[in-house]
């Protein structure tokens, strides 16, 4: 057996999330199906993290074991041609049997986009969360800095996360502004379900003046999700890149 | 009676192009269709250009007579309220009764988007014509210099033109790279039809080494459609901005 692993790209908006369910349509059951048809395996595919429905992915990173002896260099070309437009493999190496994309990813790197223009871009609004408000973006920055270290944060996710320790490092946060379009680049070495969602939901009322910098420092200290805004929406937010030691 | 300007910008993938015609789904068909909704007035909309079928526009230019007394300031977000996704209005305001979208415009630019990365950008897919060559950049850009001025463009004008006159003056051809996604925009008094995106194809036989910056002026000089290269695809194009004199 061999272990391949890969970059992924994919726009979420059409897919039910990454990972299989009885509803159908994942990101997961359209490769499992490529990879089918490339090799006729029926392989396990782990992921570096789900991502949910409407949720898109620059590089996600996933892994599988297969017996497939077509050479490394040719994998992404010829899922490429087996794959819908809207999925992308970008790279493929072989890495050791133990590898496992989702226990070995030791930095994840997400983008949520925000458009605060009065009128949405058409040509990004599958990508960007459009939100027509003035908002305070110093406020916004200061309030972010709070969430740099080791911290529970458990404020900032869903009730339904099943994680055990809430507990994660946040070693960088920035927003960035560009004529109106704002990103939000946040990095650590692991989230919660829904986490940098909720964070962009509760950031928005900062930047509306709902709550202050300091406010939001008292929600993720007070471990307790119903003081955080909502769940800001899905398809505003980008796993952006997933890092790991080798 | 009143005219109306408006700007607006449009992702061209899923429709028959700008101009109404027998087979339907046009913008300007939408276009009307919005206005009647509003104003249950059944006007009939000029532009800057028709654009063709899967061609974008981030700043395609109409107007339109109205008896309308819907203030101006509040056209934009009317309409937009009552315009599918994939079609704003980004400003509205009032002009002299004998404005004309199309006579009356002074200066065009287009801009042509494609990216040569050996993998499409899932998210531009439906922006950037995906060409994964290596491209002679510096030669593609000494070919484009051949455009600036005044020329009568018959070489790379469709042969369904109509023009009495093939002769326009570009005022500006510039070829951006950025990591393998290229960006062509050119400015002129006026393009022919077709006549960006034969520039194109024109441009990627230059870029590949098939022909060399002195063959792209030859051919211009030739006037002869036969000997320049084919129609570059349409969703590489964008109407980027048009401009009047007031």
């Amino acid at each position: 057996m061999r272990n391949i692993r890969m970059v992924i790209s994919y726009v979420g908006t059409t897919y039910h999330g990454f990972q299989t369910q009885p509803i159908g349509n994942t990101v997961q059951d359209v490769l499992t199906k490529a990879i089918y048809v490339l090799t006729g395996e029926k392989v396990h595919i782990i992921a570096s993290g789900r991502t949910d429905a409407g949720v898109h992915a620059r590089g996600q990173v996933i892994n599988f074991q297969c017996a497939s002896r077509i050479p490394i260099d040719r994998w992404a070309l010829a899922l490429n041609a087996r794959l819908p437009d809207d999925i992308a493999v970008l790279k493929a190496d072989e890495v050791p049997l133990d590898f496992h994309a989702s226990y070995n990813a030791r930095q994840k790197t997400y983008r949520y986009t925000i458009d605060t223009n009065k009128f949405a871009d058409v040509f990004e609004r599958n990508y960007r969360f459009h939100y027509p408000m003035p908002l305070r973006l110093p406020e916004m920055r200061e309030a972010l800095s709070a969430l740099i270290g080791t911290h529970d944060f458990t404020s900032f996710a869903s009730l339904r996360s099943t994680k055990v320790s809430h507990v994660r490092t946040i070693s960088d946060a920035k927003l960035m502004d560009s004529e109106g379009k704002l990103e939000l680049f946040i990095t650590g070495d692991g989230f919660l379900y829904n986490m940098v969602r909720i964070i962009m939901g509760t950031l928005l009322w900062v930047g509306e003046g709902k709550l202050d910098a300091s406010d939001f420092k008292r929600i993720l200290e007070a471990k307790d999700r119903s003081l955080a805004g909502p769940t800001a929406m899905s398809h505003g937010l980008t796993l952006w890149e997933v890092v790991y030691d080798n």
